[in-house]
């Protein structure tokens, strides 16, 4: 299905085509990129509240700059939809997410208009800087560079980082800060307070307001605007004004607030910040959601809402006949809740994803206890880590993919201390539609390399419980538990609550011809593609081995004793991975077993399906089955 | 040799003894104090400068705390000799960073006293805050969490994430910034211009100067602090200072600028900041160096000048008689230099270290395209995938144990991108008497993992060049290029630049009963131990591997088809790391091989020079030498 694009935006497929749009059509020509944003993720699913908001935004840059020779940053790369409508991309948008399609997120790979990759958040700056240092060095004095952050991104540390370095650096660059007080939940922090508070200080305005209105005079007659922003440098340097705002503090030219929302007065301003030199700061204030009521009004349930009627705003649900098992991130969200209940030193954290962990529930019944720490990864490792001190039990969780971000807290401040600290490694594996810069692929090397560290996968809904059960039951210092975006396989998942040993496989299904042995969730497709071989007449045990480290080595010496064949399977990289620990075992004890790993393969997987990237990789039900005939194959040859 | 005390100093062992003294007399204890620091360092060595800068707050703080029931926390820790001196460690002091004896850096370990472990940079925050909402959970109002942070850590970005999130919690805390404009390296950036303002800015100090009159006028009528403070609070927030101050942006109260160096002023000012609640910060001004005046003058070279005389100033340098190698990182120094000269996209980029890494000697020579972008990995790592984006190609040079902090960023920006960046990882291995917070001992597990990455380590001084030379001569995508600190092989090492097909070793000795493969420049160790085994009579053959990614697959066919007994050998942590990857070789290849791996093992390993880590680890030429009996041993067996 084709959406059809309104009047104005019909004629637009570039950025050359919006410059022919006289500036006073601007807000017809955002009318109807709002219209067609509506128009495709209510029907095709996707991120929706962020895109909406900086509708005018994007096309007031897109309108000022010159793109691709200029350079803009989207940070994190939700509300890139409407770029990416208006840069070649709109009659393909529909495929945005899909296996095969448009990623969604600003991929260098897929267009020159994409200036930067993104998908984590808070790097726009930096990128942006290293742009800005690199055209001075060429000399390219009237290349832009811009980068759109939002507020809740700017909470971040390496924008603080990025903008202490740029406010030391004559480089030319814009910073657009996004205000909505948003990220996918509400930010926040002590920043978002000030962020608030400057826009909607009446004292502190009206020093701004005049700075805008000369500035504004000024530009109307065609005067310098580089000389205009000396002289009212020169004006400020003289006032309390300098010191009078976090930005300025660290050197940036602070400018705003204005309306995100007014496309004129955005292209007014843009236009005049381009010839101002040296980095600066344009606070824009807008609406997450603007111009679709119930998204301005639930920020969160709309920041990505899959496909809805966008008449009635009713969000299209599948509806089953029977129970279904549950997500696992509400499995660890309800458990989390329930052992707190009894175990009074269980706090919680999360940097800034209280709904997509479901930390929400423990959040709401005990407010005190579960920290929301705002887009702060490596603060949110180290917080952890000084509760722990003070003999709290912190439950971290953090996706596979953001604990990245908080890696050498990982090791310096909880591992090498040896302190109990929870990691709850949610989205590790495919992370699917996102792609590559959310995939957890790395967690398991990255995590068993640390002394100390106890990594585990559940492979069900019980096995989670039983594993946060276990964590928190007993000191057993850094405890890592991972498990991926999605559905379980237990409709009927609360089970009893019982101790894990830690370090210590299962048995599932016996076998005599090969062994294969699988971690965490993907152990289902293991056992599929077992049953599958045993009605095809090969018999093949499966072992869930739960943790990676310590592995058990009980059950790998009765495997590696019995078995000359040996399959593992995990989703995650198979370089240093699993199967990789599995292998050193094997070296360890002098075993000779063939060992086959099956994981994520060494390259950049593509965004698509949890199961069609499964299938790529070889480890969905059919690949695990065609990999023992292949190894049987091989014995026999 | 023991150090002698001074009168005041030597009744002192604990904070309970410090408190006895009358408050009139210590500056007596601090002039002992800063003494017996200049008298253990010149003898013994260790960090110095930032020790004599806060004599007098290490001294005022144990005076007005209950430590260690209040926790106080060293941010890095090179400065907390003074606090090791005066908490029961001054008679073991002479052990400091010597195997088997004290920790250079507080260490929870080692003493009670030690609130939490540090060494890399700005997590005194996020650990405070942990600590301080733990009490506040627990009711202990009365508790004191103080964390002690140099203006240079605070432009890490987790100290941000961390005082955005305090400033939105009413947990008790005192930040003090210890503000000397230096961290190794003089402190760069935005903030540092920011600081020294505020120091030297007298409208703003009127302002302040008012506000500690009248604290210290209720103070001396004992009037509750508490209440002043919220007087204080109600008379600023009706003017423009609310916002006039970066930390007051977010919600820190603010008090300062003191002088650091007056002992008796920061008595009264801590006693009065201990009763007022909520997080707050104190700006105290000091000198690196203070009290030894050489130190004050040089501040980057007596940061840890090693031996010297005291009297003298003269800094104890080893002479030899004939020429030595060079140090590692001077030959990537100089070799940067070189290649800078010759191709002009080469840009250097250093997260504060351009002394530790010598990218000092390009910044010397080329000023405009090597950056020092201050205590910023995160930043340091998306910095330069910008400019690589801008066709540049920087040389990223990090400490492979701060190399985790920019994980992601390596990860997210540079290798999905598969953007030219080289990632220069000194100190890769043990980094000896810095001890575990500094080894690099996870980098090869960690860089392999992620896709695009290649990893390499030189065995020698022409190998770093000729690896420099090839990481520039041609676009290959990231390049990870790891070596260790101290001095190679090479007194000669000014070799001609010659290019490496990537991906290849090479062979170093012929043998036949078992062969050696190493990485990097531990093969030296393995060489000898080989020539050492020859005398002996068992042949072992020595390979130099060089990549671990891609591993050079014609050699290790070769190795595995002609050898059934195989040695690895690498300075890095032999789960998921070198090893590994011969291991994942041989499983995907069908080689059964008995393979020893020889490396870190999975434990925190304590500081002590390298060698007797190496030794401890079974790694050093005796270590490698006794592996291969083992193994042959087993083999005949």
């Amino acid at each position: 299905m084709q959406i059809t694009p309104g009047k104005y935006l019909a004629d637009i497929q570039y950025p050359a085509d919006l410059k022919k749009v006289s500036e006073s059509d601007l807000h017809l020509v955002c009318q109807d990129l709002r219209q067609y944003i509506i128009d495709t993720v209510s029907v095709f699913g996707g991120h929706f509240g962020a895109s909406l908001g900086v509708v005018e935004l994007t096309v007031a840059l897109h309108y000022v700059l010159d793109t691709p020779n200029d350079q803009l940053i989207w940070d994190v790369g939700h509300q890139a939809y409407g770029h990416k409508i208006l840069t070649g991309r709109r009659d393909n948008f529909h495929t945005n997410r899909v296996y095969g399609g448009l990623s969604g997120f600003p991929k260098r790979k897929e267009s020159e208009y994409d200036a930067f990759g993104v998908g984590h958040s808070s790097t726009s700056i930096s990128a942006g800087l290293g742009m800005a240092v690199a055209s001075q060095l060429n000399g390219e004095k009237e290349k832009q560079i811009v980068a759109v952050i939002g507020d809740g991104a700017m909470t971040g540390g390496m924008a603080f980082e990025a903008m202490n370095h740029a406010g030391d650096s004559a480089a030319n660059m814009i910073i657009i800060l996004n205000d909505n007080c948003m990220s996918i939940d509400p930010n926040v922090g002590a920043l978002k307070d000030y962020l608030t508070d400057i826009t909607t200080s009446h004292t502190y305005n009206k020093f701004k307001d005049e700075i805008w209105n000369v500035l504004g005079k000024f530009s109307k007659f065609g005067i310098n605007a580089q000389e205009i922003a000396s002289k009212i440098e020169g004006g400020l340097k003289a006032s309390l004004l300098k010191h009078s705002n976090l930005f300025e503090s660290l050197n940036l030219r602070y400018f705003g607030p204005v309306d995100g929302h007014d496309v004129h007065h955005l292209v007014k301003v843009l236009e005049d910040l381009k010839h101002i030199p040296g980095p600066k700061i344009l606070h824009c204030v807008t609406t997450k959601g603007k111009g679709y009521a119930l998204a301005e009004k639930d920020q969160t349930l709309w920041h990505a809402p899959g496909k809805f009627d966008k008449i009635t705003g009713e969000i299209h649900k599948k509806v089953f006949e029977k129970p279904q098992p549950p997500k696992y991130q509400d499995v660890f969200g309800h458990t989390l809740l329930e052992l707190a209940k009894e175990n009074q030193a269980i706090v919680g954290v999360t940097p800034a994803m209280p709904s997509g962990s479901s930390m929400n529930i423990m959040m709401k019944e005990m407010p005190d206890r579960a920290f929301d720490v705002g887009i702060a990864e490596q603060h949110a490792v180290t917080f952890s880590a000084g509760l722990a001190t003070m003999g709290k039990v912190p439950f971290c969780n953090i996706y596979s993919t953001f604990m990245q971000r908080g890696y050498d807290q990982v090791v310096h401040d909880v591992c090498l201390q040896n302190l109990q600290v929870v990691f709850c490694l949610d989205r590790a594996g495919f992370a699917g539609a996102d792609g590559p810069t959310h995939h957890g692929a790395y967690d398991i090397a990255y995590m068993r390399c640390i002394p100390n560290m106890i990594v585990s996968a559940p492979m069900n809904e019980e096995e989670l419980r039983n594993l946060m059960f276990t964590a928190q039951a007993e000191n057993h210092g850094p405890f890592t538990i991972r498990y991926p975006r999605g559905e379980g396989v237990m409709p009927n998942w609360k089970t009893d609550l019982q101790k894990i040993e830690v370090g210590t496989g299962r048995k599932i299904k016996d076998g005599n011809e090969v062994a294969i042995v699988s971690l965490g969730h993907i152990g289902n497709l293991a056992l599929k593609a077992a049953n599958q071989l045993a009605e095809e007449g090969v018999s093949a045990a499966v072992y869930d081995a739960r943790f990676v480290k310590p592995l058990d080595t009980k059950l790998f010496h009765h495997i590696f004793q019995n078995f000359d064949n040996i399959i593992t399977v995990e989703d995650g990289c198979v370089m240093g991975g699993f199967g990789s620990a599995v292998l050193e075992f094997a070296a360890d004890n002098g075993y000779y077993s063939k060992v086959k790993r099956l994981g994520i393969p060494d390259e950049v997987i593509e965004h698509g399906e949890q199961s069609e990237l499964y299938r790529d990789c070889g480890y969905d039900v059919q690949g695990i089955s065609k990999a023992v005939y292949a190894l049987l194959e091989t014995v026999k040859a």
